[in-house]
């Protein structure tokens, strides 16, 4: 497999190069020609290709019974902006791999075996998550046409059109893939964070993807004052409220932990006013951000439950007032238990190294999983994190990941 | 004194009025204006008038011993930018109405009363404090008068000569006033804070003036990771380092005051990186400043110890490295406690009440009071605070401050 994934990715690499990394908007002719590449080398490879109304693009292998329900691999093919080649690129490489590796091999899978490239994952670039992968679920509302990207300003239904996609039929409820026809969808990605490298694994079997409860714009409004003349009491600065709210959300994370649940928060925006901050000035004003993700429902209701009790102590004992500003709740989705075991009893019997983790970030596979359509994920070691020039995964990695699902499945 | 006070702050109102506030800078055009407004109305009422060689202006009503140390009532009369029609001219306008008052009524003081307006006393414009007031005293050192305005880029220097003052004659050395021959340098001034207007009353007497320690650019160093896929374990999250210093900081103001000790702690300053930071982002640098002021040097001296420990603490704790940047320090400035006496007696005598309280923020007295003259000062009631627009003192608080130094002293 190591071939054909080497000269994918060298493919890739000429496709939306800026000055340090790779930017491949959704809906671009980045991302178009990304698909094309792909395409290109099923159709060499014999495989059949299609897309649908919002140009995902499938590249099937036939199965022995083809009215059987057919196994998705797939994952997207746009970036965030001076992205890594590797983030959403490396699960779709990764199928068309295994479809070839089994095609080499003579093998004609029970069911047909699809290759998803999907479009639009990274929500950078439209406000709304999972675009194609909901359009092909028919699960797209249609005031999400709607949304504006973030550089043009157009709508998702103009870049659809202009695309040379259909977003009317999207509109009509269209939908190319029945979850009932669909035996599993199965996503590779790069780990997004350092818990395989610092643990020399070469890959992670994904049991959970995390959901979220998010104040993208909270706020603290206090008093401005004089640094030397006012008085403790009767100050109200926003700055230490600020310090003793992260300090008592930081103390209901380690509850949380205590209890054994899976958690993590991030503040990670926090400022006062620069039009109005000053060395010498009590600070009136501190924004901030708060991203609290978990793969247990009742972890994000148990904080959705504290936040109001904390806002009104330190409230109370500041004389601030806490504006938390909108609120977005996002539920886990949780990857089907039979294959979390099928991948990893198959990475046992290829002697490959391997945890059981949860992902931190979103994914196509989720909004598979909301579907109703068993789903899972096999993370690939890589270094530096996603989303950066820096991404650092190893090639034998990736070959290791689609052997798991290969072992697995077929 | 009411309808001489009131006239010159007609007077000075249609000096420097800008959009909303007063901006006459140090060593501009506006500042000399004040100068010659005061000037003007001191050669009215048959005092000396006379100029040094930094521009402050001495208006002296002769005492019956001209050879005894005079009695200096002093304060500034340039503003911040858009600031208000108070902060330092109430000072020499009240100073010039007790000469009035006493000319009028005949009484000659025993030694010189001379009117102080000192030049340049609001840092904002030159980055150095008590311009005029070290000058008039020989105590502005030659390198500061390279220092630059921060709207011209000019130098002190130039400034100085531009405006017809003789700069070459300060880095000689030269002085206008022997401490020595000072016997008392007493400053009115509104106070900068609440506390007059929260407790209802006219004039306070200041006691001290706060030194301070100072960090202008501190900062917390973690590292950006992943919000979702970075676990807690391996995180270097700067803003709850942050959070957790400032309530450390906090704790020890507490310990201080539980003590009795004077202290007040500010954290004016803090923010996320904007070019970095990330809703989901693991914030990775937090810049902070920290403004802690005390009329007691021990307690400075306390908290410049216990800055190390909360240092080495945080950081080992949470993998952090906290930079303080450069440190600046000022000695408290205590004021003449026979002078502080004399005043608040001479408040009783005249029923007025008030309080003893300290100056948070700095003033030319505190100068004076380095030099080892004998300084005082009187708080006037004064609401929203000083250095905007809306300072808001009423005429006739500033004619009981003058009553109390004109009953104190003459």
């Amino acid at each position: 497999m190591h071939e054909i994934i080497t000269c994918l990715f060298d493919g890739l690499a000429g496709i939306g190069r800026g000055a340090q990394g790779y930017t491949r908007p959704s809906y671009s002719h980045e991302e178009q020609a990304a698909h094309d590449l792909l395409r290109g080398a099923a159709k060499d490879l014999g495989l059949e290709t299609t897309t649908d109304a919002a140009g995902n693009t499938y590249l099937t292998l036939p199965g022995r019974d083809r009215a059987a329900p057919r196994t998705l691999i797939g994952s997207h093919l746009d970036t965030v902006p001076e992205g890594g080649n590797y983030d959403g690129a490396a699960g779709v490489i990764a199928g068309l791999a295994i479809a070839a590796d089994l095609k080499a091999r003579g093998v004609a899978p029970a069911a047909d075996l699809t290759v998803m490239a999907v479009r639009a994952e990274e929500a950078v670039w439209f406000p709304t998550s999972y675009i194609g992968s909901r359009a092909a679920l028919g699960r797209l509302r249609p005031e999400e046409l709607e949304v504006r990207r973030s550089d043009s300003g157009r709508t998702l239904a103009e870049h659809m059109a202009a695309a040379g996609f259909d977003p009317n039929a999207l509109c009509g409820g269209a939908r190319h893939l029945d979850p009932a026809a669909i035996a599993a969808y199965i996503e590779i990605h790069i780990e997004q964070g350092p818990v395989l490298q610092a643990a020399n694994l070469p890959v992670g079997i994904v049991t959970a993807i995390r959901g979220g409860l998010r104040h993208h714009t909270a706020g603290i409004d206090g008093e401005w004052a004089h640094s030397g003349a006012a008085p403790r009491e009767g100050r109200r600065d926003a700055v230490l409220a600020f310090a003793d709210l992260a300090g008592a959300l930081e103390q209901a994370w380690d509850r949380v932990e205590a209890d054994g649940g899976d958690m993590v928060l991030t503040i990670g925006k926090a400022y006062t006013d620069p039009a109005q901050q000053a060395f010498s000035k009590v600070p009136g004003r501190v924004d901030f951000s708060l991203d609290i993700r978990s793969t247990d429902d009742a972890v994000l209701d148990r904080l959705e439950t504290e936040l109001p009790k904390l806002t009104d102590r330190i409230e109370a004992a500041r004389g601030v007032g806490i504006d938390w500003g909108p609120r977005a709740r996002s539920a886990p989705a949780v990857m089907d238990p039979a294959l979390v075991d099928r991948l990893d009893a198959a990475a046992g019997r290829l002697d490959l190294a391997r945890i059981r983790m949860p992902s931190g970030a979103g994914h196509d596979a989720a909004a598979f999983a909301k579907a109703g359509v068993p789903a899972a994920m096999v993370f690939v070691r890589n270094d530096h994190g996603s989303h950066n020039p820096d991404e650092a995964m190893e090639v034998n990695d990736l070959v290791s990941a689609a052997r798991v699902v290969s072992e697995a499945l077929f």
